[in-house]
């Protein structure tokens, strides 16, 4: 039996951009081994994918259900499933594994609908089961840094958050000209709305994972700026956190110069930080009255809760994919501790699904208050 | 008689800030010549500012009205008059040199209220006078250059405007402490109105002279973080312009690592801009697809508009001071213009009265969301 | 039989640095399977090393001799080898899988002098084995689309070269702390100079793999500036190019402030570039006259030369480790394509034994320049 | 009399360039009136200039000499002269207004040759006349602050300089089109040098500043790229400081993307500090194996010898004309404690004859050094 984790994944097949970023965060780290896949809706595309992915033919699948039946059947089945589909399949194949008694490591937004989280929150913990959300960028290693400090009080009482999340690549009607990334996320049944679930979900989570409070409402507007489209490609949100912190999000997708541009500020009473994901070995950080430190992943400074997340030294850019597979350990441990009937480190921790089916209350806040003119909206609670 | 333009100066005293940045600027090119003042509201701070200033001890006035009346009876009387004081003196004291037949230059917000604002306007029209206000930004070089892109249609269709203003200086209560700055600011009856007032009115300036299109109408919410103040501190808007463009503003005065920090970024359907007055020598421009370009002023990609704002080449920066300076050239374009009887260059534009009108029209249409509780509210047409 | 290649190591056990990092490039883009190992010069940490990584306890060796002897002769042995030891092994290492038929990947400097370089480059071309060199630098995306930028033209004829590679972790006398890495890397017996072999010699082959033009004689400065230290840890070296390029080198590990500061600008008669490793995603270029471009990976402006070296879209970090990756897979083309007999895709490059010999000749060159008191030292030709 | 210091001009009439900059320079404190000049080597070019800077037509001479007599005739005659001609001019024009009694501020290179400069420096000293040299960078604040930081230690020993000045403009013979700046650079007569003279002075200067040690021999090859072009365009220049730093300066004026890229960097064993003249308001600064600090001019950390550069708050940028302003209100302190009769502020501090002469003597040893194929040659003391 290998020492490896037995991962199974859903979706992730020819064609798709997602799936191969959850392969490589699996094998980064070495702690996962992909040993079968329902890859494509296509049962076709599905074993040509599987085959290119070396699977053994008999563990590709036409079906993720038939998947979830026959690895839990097996002996060497598998341990846990990544769901990287359109986000309208997430919640029924994760119904399928958790039934299977599969842990679950899904795709954000995990649905696109607050019923369907709150029933897979219910059924995960029914079965005592591990629903790991892939809300990545939670896992850089100097964000995790800037919660710590926020949890520390080195920012003092939180006033101000700033977050924003921009991109440029659906500036234009990509989706009319069939490009399969578009079509899926601006189809409002597959995607379960626009730029707000694709990226203003990811937004609102890093501001959730750093801040550490919640939401006690929100007022926002929806757009959709280019011709035809059929969700939302701009987003505008002003929020009021529980005890009295303000801010601000953004989120586009027809932001020209704006590749990945995914930013948080916050501001307290003793100091900000900043961070951009497209430069994230970097914090910025100013105490009240004293000149910024850029602090840096990999260097003593960042010695804490960042290192566990740091695999090279400072100076040697981690990006997207190592935050990413830090993502995958982090999960990874807690897939070992319950294999193996311990408890997991400490410090080892991951967007679940809790933090999904908050993020699904978010946008359907955020829908509600932009369907109401941008009326203030109370955030539901979970 | 000198061929500099005789300019009179109305606050700007001992312990005053902005007096001095005035002063420079209106010196920097050598087309003023300070020869009278009311410096103070205290007569012996203005003497003895007066004194330090060298000006004439017959030309140092204790009061702006006394002032007015003198200097408009002098064949060397001064043909306008910079109005440096806290907010609330603006709107008598430019009102008093108006009917003495003086040219204006009044620091923003021009008054504390629109009715104020108002008057000035048709007194000002009626009189024939030039009333400039100012909006120190909108003399960058590279400001100018990028509304002009706007202007040219570079942009395309103009989708999103994300302005921001941020400060650190009173994220403590420095107007307990005395102050003179922070006394002021955070004093309603002075000010008229916190960071919205003091900063808020120059990110909207900013975002209109580069967008060129009004606003339609906006949500904010004004907050008061520091304990014991009296305005506001912290200020959020969204903004919706009319032609559909979205938006928003944010403002504040209490986030640590923010020195200065006004920055815009502008998103066209066929490209996007940015710009931060920290580094204000820089536009950064991405038509959509395209890499970003760095223009620069003092370059030939900034020969344009821009060139008449920009004294010597690029690599070497002009700041604060020369953007401040080049408002008050462009005024001094027109202020000789009137003494010569010629009309001015056509490309020579500075924010006037309605300008200044419009800003305060913004703010109280803030302020009148703010308290409504974040309703939308439509800008009042002027 | 896999279709992954059968990868052996040798070093990189406990304690190690680099070994972790071949494993994880080889690793990440999934065309390699690490099977047997030398992993320590002592056996026992070899073999729990070993254990730790997961090989099979019979392909866990005490010696590099055994193991390439051995593995040659399995039907499943590695088909290839990295030496990932401090640097005086890398030759006897490379030596014996040499003669053992077996391709080899080593680490740089590749040896500690041209005599060993020189033989291991007529032994792999003599057995017709593929040696690739790991100077990992030169398979950033951004690397590739410089140098094709030079290859086209795009910059006019080369005028000047300023490369430099600082950092700062060896400011202290770590060494004398027992630092394992700073322990062999400041021991001349074992590493054979100290910044020069370090990271000079990255610096060099990072100019030479852009500028594509041989050194024709170089002056240069070793100076050791940590009390007791027995090697250079800074290097400042004047470079003369044939065709008349001038170009300066500097390489420092006593910097503070630069982590992993690689970095370097070319300046042709038509255009400038510049690319850092710590932010590695950008290229600058600036045609003569005209604006900086950001050039930025993943993105259409950077489809050609280096889109092989990128897996993800642009905005989304690629840093360190998967450029080490893009080289292993650029090497596993070449391994693919000399088991499958074919010719490797013609866009495959890497470092080879080729360019380690002129990276020792390089740093013999500067050796003698520096002992000599600065003189001008003509590079030897290969 | 007025409370300004009567200043005379020689050169800087029209289609000048570094004129304007010292009258701005002079202008922007208030300290000065410019009231003479022998503003053109043509006579009619110097009228039209004087009339147009509004000088008194009896005191726009036709020649400088003439002027040095007339001034030192006059009860309100010129207190002190500055020298903004082509370098060749410089010493004769120097001379004239020495032995005529009157102060002189003189633009870099002090003078084409070394004897020249010596003698200036002996009649100074033996007239007990101020003679200040505009090596305008040293007079920015955060460069001001550096030194001070390096004069109290914080750097700990120093090791390792690194400086540079990059511009583009001269990438193409611009001389052979006519163009006058350039015309006079490029012509050996007039200049003295070329790159070396107009930009590797500045750089020089600027590490001598800082670092506050003498250099002890230097080795250096000054090349001509752009055919036909009669001086160097690029120069590079290993360095040996008395104590045992080491360094490098490269200096080249065809380097495209660099508009005005003058940049140090200063390594200690205590810590390291960076500054970029584009980017003048901030001085990065790393000490050893802490975070790198942002520290800002006009915010508390830059509160001690940066202060008395500084005129307006954090954030507001201060650049080029500023610090140049600042150099002249600090010979302006000299000036005036002359004319009063005591002692200047001890704080007031600027570049000197002496360093003017230091400065030819650097020139001159990188062009002897040069010309002998790049041999160190040792720096003579003055």
């Amino acid at each position: 039996m290998s020492r490896r984790i037995r991962l199974g994944m859903v979706g992730g097949g020819e064609g798709a951009f997602i799936g191969a970023v959850h392969r490589i965060a699996a094998r980064l780290d070495d702690r996962y081994e992909l040993v079968a896949g329902a890859l494509s809706s296509s049962a076709e595309a599905s074993r040509r994918s599987g085959a290119a992915l070396g699977l053994a033919p008999e563990r590709v699948y036409d079906d993720y259900r038939a998947m979830a039946l026959a690895e839990a059947a097996r002996e060497d089945g598998i341990e846990a499933v990544s769901i990287v589909t359109p986000n309208h399949v997430h919640a029924p194949a994760a119904q399928a594994f958790l039934e299977a008694g599969i842990h679950v490591i899904c795709d954000k937004p995990v649905t696109t609908n607050s019923a369907d989280a709150r029933m897979l929150e219910a059924l995960a913990q029914q079965r005592g089961l591990i629903f790991a959300v892939t809300h990545n960028y939670s896992a850089n290693a100097m964000v995790r840094h800037a919660r710590q400090m926020v949890r520390d009080g080195e920012l003092g009482e939180i006033r101000v958050v700033q977050v924003e999340y921009a991109q440029d690549w659906l500036a234009e009607p990509l989706e009319q000209g069939g490009q399969k990334q578009a079509a899926w996320r601006t189809d409002p049944a597959k995607s379960g709305g626009g730029a707000i679930g694709d990226i203003g979900s990811h937004a609102w989570q890093l501001a959730d994972t750093i801040v550490g409070r919640p939401l006690e409402s929100l007022s926002a507007e929806l757009t959709s700026f280019v011709p035809g489209r059929a969700v939302d490609d701009n987003v505008q949100v002003l929020l009021r956190y529980q005890g009295g912190a303000r801010g601000a999000l953004w989120a586009s997708q027809i932001a020209p110069g704006c590749a990945n541009e995914l930013r948080i500020r916050v501001f307290g009473s003793k100091g900000g930080i900043q961070w951009r994901q497209e430069q994230p070995e970097e914090l910025l950080w100013t105490p009240l009255g004293e000149p910024t430190r850029i602090i840096r992943r990999g260097t003593p400074a960042a010695s804490g809760a960042a290192a566990r997340l740091s695999r090279i030294p400072g100076g040697h850019p981690e990006g997207y994919l190592e935050a990413f597979a830090s993502l995958y350990s982090e999960v990874a441990e807690h897939l070992l501790a319950a294999r193996e009937g311990r408890a997991p480190a400490p410090d080892a921790e991951f967007p679940t699904i809790d933090d999904g089916l908050r993020g699904v209350l978010f946008i359907e806040a955020v829908q509600k208050s932009s369907q109401a003119g941008g009326n203030w909206v109370a955030l539901e609670t979970k």
